[in-house]
């Protein structure tokens, strides 16, 4: 089959074996999948990752279970163990063990065919267009906020950076019943989120200091975390939402003095995500900038990587 | 008066007048004031300081309300404005008004009088040696912890470093139920918490990964944070105890990854710090390293600033 490779910074196609059929697995052929900021990273060498890349898909079960068989369906990505207690205390996302689709040793989504464990498969709801499926993932990660923090309906949220992630936190949060105010130096990504009814504000010149009880830092940025710190109210919750690759720098006196709460946050639960983009609450259409033939992935990479763009689809077309 | 006051990153002695009354404040003969780390940052130039330092006293009450005169009392820090919103809602050390007794804007404790509100002030109880209670202000700050995170009895903690906040933070916890593990690089002062059932360790090479669910960061030091991240588990909390003066190199890829919660820690509860020294359930009598007459204070902060040295005294017989 097809797949994207990446060694020494570098991407390639390979001509590589499909996924062998395994016990509790399935073998996905994949329609569409997503760049993600996480997969530029891996590109300029986070993780030191070799391998194929790719963890937003959605793809058609081509070898499995019977029910499974001809669905569509998108993944969950952490490959647990199931036996190990942090799997049994169900904190799964955790275990210890576990492999990573498209980021820790297993084969991601960048390809014509991935296998995961049926457990990670959610069969997608007829009223989610398959290229907004691929947006289950990121979703999902934003989802995750509201499973570690309690935000009351009509709280104050700032969220920092108009990226990808950032846009879906902003309308997951504003859907769930937050005032949200979106910071961004794009315009034409401030409308996305705008058209939502978030407040958005294009960061022209100063943001606000110590005038939110929660904000989410999505900037992408090495200078975000300082700029979220002071936003941040006297005990409010700062919420950290972008990997950035290397050591940021941070003045932790404000972090004491002020007594925040800072919170690490990643990959976050499907169904939430799922209902959401099937009840059309999420404006992620407006999100897709682009989208490739899966060969033309280097150009696809490029492409995600200019300023002012955001999501960037791979499309399969081949590999029935 | 007598009064020690830093300009310029250098200690003076002056003779300044003493504090005037005022409606609601009591006038303070200092018996003995301690030097603090903070002090000693100020001294290096954190928050631009000039005035008189000193924000750890007790005293004896010559000027207030009648049934406080001739009272040994020890203050709490944060002088603030009861009336505005934060004060309302009994968030008064976060005040935005306030200022902080030898800190913000309000003469300190390294003076022969001191003037505080006598709202803030806890008369001593007799069971505590004069001396001792000069560590209810940084033991305040230690039981801080307990009121911002959850930590059930039996719980594993590790306090990384060794210094004054460290040991009172480790012995807080220890009584409070928690198995306390306390890294640290001075045998010595490990031998301070150890003698309250502490499980101490000197820190001769590597410290554990990913091992704690709670780690509380009292190093002092810009490689402090780096070290505490590593050491907590996923979905663990890390607690910053302790101020650097500038900004310290934080990797944000783990605190996400793993999704720890990190909480700025700062002051504290006095009514439990007074109870535990009461009580004798900290060992702060070992803690006290020299004291000095007010008028060496320069010497008494060239002495604090000794590695191996635990805290230093400033003693106040004059200015009846």
């Amino acid at each position: 089959m097809l797949a994207v490779y990446l060694a020494n910074k570098k991407l390639n196609l390979r001509n590589l074996p499909r996924p062998a059929p395994r016990q509790g697995f399935a073998i996905i052929r994949m329609l569409y999948s997503g760049i993600c900021n996480t997969d530029i990273e891996l590109l300029h060498g986070y993780n030191g990752f070799h391998g194929t890349p790719g963890h937003e898909f959605v793809g058609e079960v081509v070898a499995g279970s019977r029910e499974l068989i001809g669905r569509r369906v998108v993944g969950e990505i952490n490959v647990n163990c199931s036996r190990c207690p942090w799997c049994r205390r169900g904190q799964v996302r955790h275990c210890p063990h576990r492999t990573v689709l498209g980021i820790v040793r297993h084969p991601g989504a960048f390809a014509e065919f991935l296998s995961l464990p049926e457990r990670n498969l959610h069969v997608l709801p007829p009223q989610i267009p398959v290229q907004q499926a691929v947006f289950a993932e990121p979703l999902a990660a934003a989802c995750e906020i509201l499973e570690q923090v309690s935000i009351s309906a009509g709280a104050e949220v700032a969220v920092l950076g108009d990226g990808k992630l950032g846009l879906l936190v902003a309308q997951v949060l504003q859907v769930h019943g937050a005032r949200v105010h979106l910071f961004g130096r794009h315009r034409h990504k401030l409308r996305i989120a705008e058209k939502q009814g978030v407040a958005c504000q294009f960061r022209s010149s100063r943001l606000p200091t110590a005038a939110y009880n929660f904000v989410v830092e999505a900037t992408g940025s090495p200078e975000g975390l300082a700029q979220a710190v002071s936003m941040t109210r006297p005990l409010g919750t700062l919420i950290l939402k972008s990997t950035v690759h290397g050591p940021v720098r941070l003045d932790t006196a404000p972090v004491i003095v002020n007594e925040l709460t800072l919170v690490g946050s990643r990959c976050g639960p499907f169904s939430p995500a799922l209902e959401l983009l099937a009840g059309g609450r999420i404006n992620v259409a407006d999100m897709i900038s682009d989208s490739f033939p899966l060969p033309d992935a280097a150009a696809a990479f490029r492409q995600a990587q200019k300023d002012g763009v955001l999501k960037v689809l791979l499309c399969n077309n081949s590999g029935q």
